[in-house]
């Protein structure tokens, strides 16, 4: 179990040697905490020593399969090189960046050092797992000169079969719509927004990750800290914070789901003692496939308008839940991608994935929003969508059966963290 | 090219003699017209000797791919046996049934027999092609008595890797959200549709197939006669007729989508010289994926709120308009379901086909409301979603590709039916 791993001396050790910046020298009184917290650096020699025979396994598994697509898609899981240590899992006990406390800079200039240091620490540390490809790294510049973005992507990879790691940095006027819209989510941003002269910044990092092995969970995050200026000024009227985090598994490890809810817990705890449970409901509330009666998966952290604190300390709770992503979800990854499977598992996946593209076609607010725009980036938009996908009429898995557990859990809402 | 293929005389007579019900002894005046139509029946014998050696070709070609997934997913296409003929094409010369012309029956109860006939047609001539299994017939009935449907639905074949041909007949009372819909859409029905208090009568079939060989393409057809009745009466206070059919290829053969154009025109022309216009337009205006400015594929017809002429007159069209979609489709998948392809042509159909899933969950009317409605059978609306789908991030393909010609039919409509 992955939370009883114990994370060997000499590993971690040789990691803070290779990326001396990112590790602190000294244990940070912050980073004690529960079991599943210690454990969390996710060491995986013990999987490393495995690999050749799970290999092994996986190929014996493979010819008996009937109908083993893996290989035609290029998965030779056999090559894959178990990292000894994931890097930035560990963000609670690094030095923070500069970006972290330099209050002499506008937080909007802040945000978007942030959301580019975190985009390049979830990618380095997805990298780490990844043997056969790097991520494709793409950036783009709107035509009006008011914004840019870096997409990062990998897709067919043996441990990734699709993933996203996408920041945008965009600044314009808010049009009579999207000011209707907002006065009408929000009571406060009515009072405040009167006349119809505002412009806004908005930086924000988006992450859908699809693993290719069945036990390893799909992952989604998104952060987001939107401003709103009067005309010509530089000091925003007003600003919140949105986004969240959210995994979807295609088989049920309750040890992984609950190290998912715990590291995001252990964040917001830090911050706020009533932000977890709020954003779990939010969650669970949100990511529903209403016409399945599903969840879409076991849920995570959800939240919008985020304004009840100072901007310095909103910062710094999107510093946390945004590293604390990392540190829930890539140990999963690295501990599940080398399981053996068969056919069943990955058409399981796949009917799963079906439902996941479900939701995000019929539901996602972001990707209706999205799909509506006129000139919007649908590539990026859609990024969300796995590579592959599969509906299977009136598949029922067996009561009883690893897929039917899958199943019964995502039809109520459980607690995970404590 | 299929408009060019002739149909040897020895297999029509072999194939009239083995089904003597379902073709006309004697030719029929109407029959004529275009090339096109003369050469509608398909027989595939020159297909049928060629099978051996396309499949050494086909065998060739796997060993060759990269990813032969093909193989993965059961596709043995050296075991298709290409039928001589497909049965019911012909429905022009074939006597009419009973229903077609039994004015002493309710029409409601003729479009029952209908549906029902029209399925156990097109089930049949689908399985004509499908050497590997028959449909799954599949009753089902509402929990408080009011219909029932019949879903026909094979799964993984050699040929069809999924299809569905579902009939329902349901009744019940017009809820009044239903009726100010259906005053809001139609100002007939707005003045007819005066009390809160009417029920309705609705049969029609629904059809979505999505053959396992890219160069064969996905079709759907929709056809239903919804009837509303004062409360106790027998006899309608309106009724109309809608549905449609249309194409979707993912790979463009000119002479293929001028042949189910043209097919479906001729069944249009002999009941309305502005029919098929008027649909053909339509069809191509309601099946587009706005956000990626793209036709779902070729179009085809579609219609709504019919009620133009005698129920007589409506009902004959329906005949024709359902029968046509046997003869302009099924003998397309019997000309490309021996085609040689590669893993290339595979992961583009996939493409298109996520391009597919799109369309239905985003746009379609039908499928939408389905997912809205509290208890409707999940399963039904969403057969319709292909087994398989594939995202691939920046997916362009090559100027002047087979992909690209696609693509560039799809970004703007043309006139396929003279």
């Amino acid at each position: 179990m992955f939370a009883r791993m114990r994370i060997p001396q000499t590993a971690g050790r040789l990691a803070r040697a290779a990326r001396p910046r990112l590790y602190s020298t000294k244990p940070n009184p912050q980073a004690g905490g529960p079991g599943l917290r210690k454990a969390e650096i996710a060491v995986f020699s013990l999987a490393g020593v495995l690999v050749g025979t799970l290999a092994q396994q996986i190929r014996n598994r493979r010819t008996q399969a009937e109908a083993p697509v893996e290989k035609a898609l290029g998965s030779e899981l056999s090559e894959v090189k178990v990292p000894v240590s994931i890097p930035y899992t560990d963000y609670e006990t690094s030095p923070k960046p500069d970006y972290y406390s330099d209050t002499s800079r506008p937080m909007h200039e802040r945000m978007e050092s942030f959301v580019l240091d975190l985009q390049d620490r979830l990618v380095t540390a997805l990298e780490s797992l990844e043997p056969s490809k790097k991520f494709l790294r793409d950036r783009w510049e709107r035509e009006d000169g008011k914004g840019y973005g870096i997409s990062c992507v990998i897709q067919d990879g043996t441990v990734f079969e699709k993933a996203g790691v996408n920041v945008s940095v965009i600044s314009g006027k808010l049009t009579p719509g999207q000011l209707q819209s907002m006065r009408a989510r929000n009571p406060k941003t009515a009072q405040t927004l009167t006349s119809d002269d505002y412009e806004f910044r908005v930086a924000g990092v988006s992450v859908v990750i699809h693993p290719r092995n069945p036990y390893a969970p799909t992952a989604h995050k998104n952060y987001r800290r939107f401003e709103v200026y009067k005309k010509g000024s530089d000091t925003p009227v007003m600003a919140w914070f949105g986004g969240g985090a959210d995994l979807t598994p295609a088989y049920l490890f309750e040890d992984d789901v609950k190290y998912f809810h715990q590291t995001l817990k252990d964040a917001c705890d830090k911050h706020d003692p009533t932000y977890y449970a709020r954003f779990k409901k939010w969650c669970d509330t949100y990511f529903t496939n209403i016409h399945r009666n599903e969840t879409r998966g076991v849920g995570g952290i959800f939240f919008d308008d985020l304004e009840d604190k100072s901007p310095e300390e909103l910062f710094h709770f999107a510093y946390d839940s945004g590293n604390s992503f990392i540190k829930a979800y890539v140990p999963l990854v690295a501990k599940r991608m080398t399981m053996p499977y068969t056919q069943r598992e990955r058409d399981w996946q796949l009917i799963r994935r079906g439902h996941y593209a479900e939701f995000n076609l019929v539901y996602d607010r972001g990707t209706k929003f999205g799909l509506m725009t006129p000139g919007a980036r649908i590539e990026s938009i859609l990024m969300s969508l796995p590579l592959t996908a599969r509906w299977e009429y009136m598949n029922k898995p067996e009561p009883g059966s690893p897929e039917d557990k899958l199943l019964q859990t995502v039809r109520k809402t459980s607690e995970w963290a404590h």
